[in-house]
């Protein structure tokens, strides 16, 4: 088909106001938060039906078109950069809260859905959605779906996978495929639903999604523990797992992090701190009085110099929010920001922080230091810039070796951002070779034209 | 090859003692607990080492020879009757804990452990393996994951797929492939982990599990509801979800098998009830007192005509244990039985209870109902004599519409027992033909001889 007869046929499908193929337009879409180059699509097609949607699957795969499906573009590992000529399917325009169900506890949604308006929508009717990654202001479900995403609530409630009840996808055929059910337990079929969440859209493009609600927790208290030595901290997260507590957030920022995110957020941070742990505990009150007791006893054992309870709900709002701004607040520093994800067992977060400020010092490198501590799943982040091609060999080499270290401990390539891009060539040194030949046998079976956001995960 | 020669192969790879070929042998290993007619398999071998197991897989796929791995042989949906001329791959002598983690909370096992097995080591280090089908006595965990097995628990802490935080498990080729991690998130590559879990065996031959653990519940509270009207019991599930209490336990008995069971354990179960409710609520102590009352509450106001703590542990002990012999029991009534697995959104369970009670009526036959009713899972369990070709007939129609059934009320074919080859053919109806047409693609790219437990799930 010739380029215009090709245009004309997306137009068709999906209305021409919404086919885009200026290059100011396109440029929008060469991008997502990972630090890679960028590459403008040769065209972006924003579906306003599911039934368009799965008309462009099919149109792309009959002509042999890369397709790569875009929410917010939030995505740390380039899962999200098309390739060269290829099609960007945006999804904002399918973002429907098809149902939420009160009696049987279940939202049925289309992939383009913003996560916090689901969470604010279930919150309304007395639900709960508990995944929060930090982007969860402006990140789509279908992204958190096919990225699993996690956020600061994963260490007692989980991450997107632990609330995917079922979806359907399109095959490469525009066929919907069904899996999953609304029924709380399922065992019919293969688990394609389970094999869907963190495949990066390179197996189908997500129709609609149902997701598990919860009764939300009776009670919270979130605490703030200020620590005057990083290991201090570090090995309090340790301390407080080991307690047999599972608090709902237990977030670790380093100084660095800690006055980058104060600057830019003014939420009230001691910036004086070496390391600050961020803690909540929920469930029932007489539970949360406990445990927030016994948090703040472990803290102090620790040696904490200052552990206290947010004043108010107000305080609280203020300082995770100014948590989740951490990524943008580290990005205004330097022209270049690596945000790394690697992700070692509980008990080995004191060591995982060791070795970090160990790279930092032997790689000359500026690394702050935050994240889900409670998961053993850390964010270094690197700031520097990319101009300067021996600082950045620098940051190849301090990332690589983070990733052997965080392997070499018993951890993964990545808790929760994915492979994308930026992470497939390490793969192997995790799962080695017999994992990547199943994978790409799977992947070729599915897409065998190799149109599906081509190149994440297992490469080529 | 030979008949005598791969007699000998199998014998050099796994020892002449754990190869089995006389026909009294090979009739052990050729039905599981579904109602199938019996088929034995050409052989039986059992692997002592992983190593062994990954050579017995690359032997059979070399030889094209169908290959059904087995445990205990629970299976309820024939999953584990192998092909004609087969090879059964049985797995009790891979029994090895390998490895429970206190501090990052954890197990690591081989395929032929006990259920129960893991739970009771797990139990003496403090920590809990909550999922517990029936057949947690006898049923390896292999098996368990192999149907995504639920259990009592499901209700509150979900079904086996929910603590598979890794495994490895072995192609067609006898290469190990490894996926999820020991950490509590992961996101690095395909979610294969995820896949495997309900595959019945059709897609890989499992090697090590890693298994979540977690801390228990400080203190528990059983209770028994007694009711003189059905629809009252099955409405009462549906007001205590209703009113956001999430008990560990939400367990429904019709007087049926109230009366079979208690014929069957001498537990101690109220046999003129209509109905009987086994809740069990968990977690802080304050919360199940609080629970615990409100539960009491809503059963009242229901109308049971009797609500009762367990008057001790043991008494808990003795009629959970009662409960989970529910199959065995019905079993020995009359020669045939047929449980059925059928699972709805949980606010339709006064209707299914419903439907049920009028198939009985309609198609004369006797069906005994029990199951986890918070789950929306129940086990209609008709039992007949399959001699009777008549009966016969009236059974298989009452199951087909008991299937659309559940299907019209938004459920599923199976909530934890899996489609082995009883309900292979239902499959298309929840599905439909996009579904089953990827998942035998998906089947056929890895397991291109269709060796691995043929039939089972998607067809031949």
């Amino acid at each position: 088909m010739s380029t215009a007869a090709l245009h004309q046929e997306f137009a068709r499908i999906a209305g021409p106001e919404n086919v885009f193929k200026d290059a100011s337009d396109l440029l929008t879409y060469s991008y997502d938060a990972a630090l890679l180059p960028s590459q403008p699509p040769g065209l972006a097609v924003r579906p306003t039906t599911l039934e368009a949607l799965g008309q462009v699957v099919r149109l792309c795969n009959q002509e042999g078109l890369p397709l790569t499906v875009r929410g917010a573009g939030t995505n740390l590992s380039g899962g999200t950069i098309p390739a060269r000529e290829g099609v960007v399917v945006v999804t904002t325009a399918l973002n429907r809260i098809v149902e939420i169900n009160q009696e049987d506890l279940y939202a049925v949604v289309e992939p383009g859905v913003i996560n916090a308006r689901l969470f604010a929508e279930a919150q309304k009717l007395g639900l709960f959605y508990p995944p929060d990654p930090g982007s969860q202001a402006v990140s789509t479900l279908g992204g958190n779906v096919a990225e699993n995403s996690g956020g600061l609530r994963g260490l007692k409630y989980g991450v997107t996978r632990d609330y995917v009840m079922g979806l359907s996808f399109f095959d490469t055929e525009g066929q919907l495929v069904k899996t999953g059910s609304r029924t709380v337990k399922c065992a019919t079929g293969y688990n394609l639903a389970g094999l869907m969440v963190g495949s990066e859209g390179t197996l189908g493009v997500f129709g609609q999604i149902i997701l598990r609600l919860i009764p939300p927790p009776a009670a919270s208290r979130a605490l703030l523990a200020v620590f005057d030595r990083v290991q201090a901290a570090s090995e309090t997260v340790a301390a407080i797992i080991a307690a047999r507590i599972t608090p709902a957030t237990l977030e670790f920022l380093d100084n660095f992090t800690i006055r980058t995110v104060e600057e830019f957020s003014g939420a009230g941070l001691p910036t004086e701190a070496a390391a600050l742990l961020l803690i909540e505990v929920d469930g029932h009150p007489a539970q949360v009085a406990e445990e927030a007791q016994k948090v703040q006893e472990i803290c102090r054992a620790q040696g904490a110099t200052l552990v206290r309870p947010a004043a108010d709900a107000a305080e609280k709002e203020r300082i995770w929010t100014a948590r989740r701004a951490a990524i943008p607040a580290l990005a205004r520093l330097k022209p270049s920001v690596v945000l790394e994800d690697a992700t070692v067992p509980r008990s080995k977060v004191p060591e995982l922080v060791r070795f970090i400020n160990d790279l930092a010092k032997r790689y000359e490198l500026t690394i702050g230091t935050f994240g889900h501590a409670g998961d053993g799943n850390l964010h270094p982040t690197i700031v520097f810039d990319q101009r300067d091609a021996e600082q950045e060999k620098r940051v190849r080499q301090a990332v690589e070796e983070l990733f052997d270290r965080a392997l070499a401990l018993g951890g993964t390539l990545s808790g929760e951002h994915g492979l994308g891009l930026t992470k497939t060539r390490f793969l192997v040194k995790e799962v080695g070779k017999a994992t990547i030949a199943w994978s790409r046998r799977l992947k070729r079976a599915m897409d065998p034209k190799g149109i599906l956001n081509p190149g994440k995960i297992v490469g080529a």
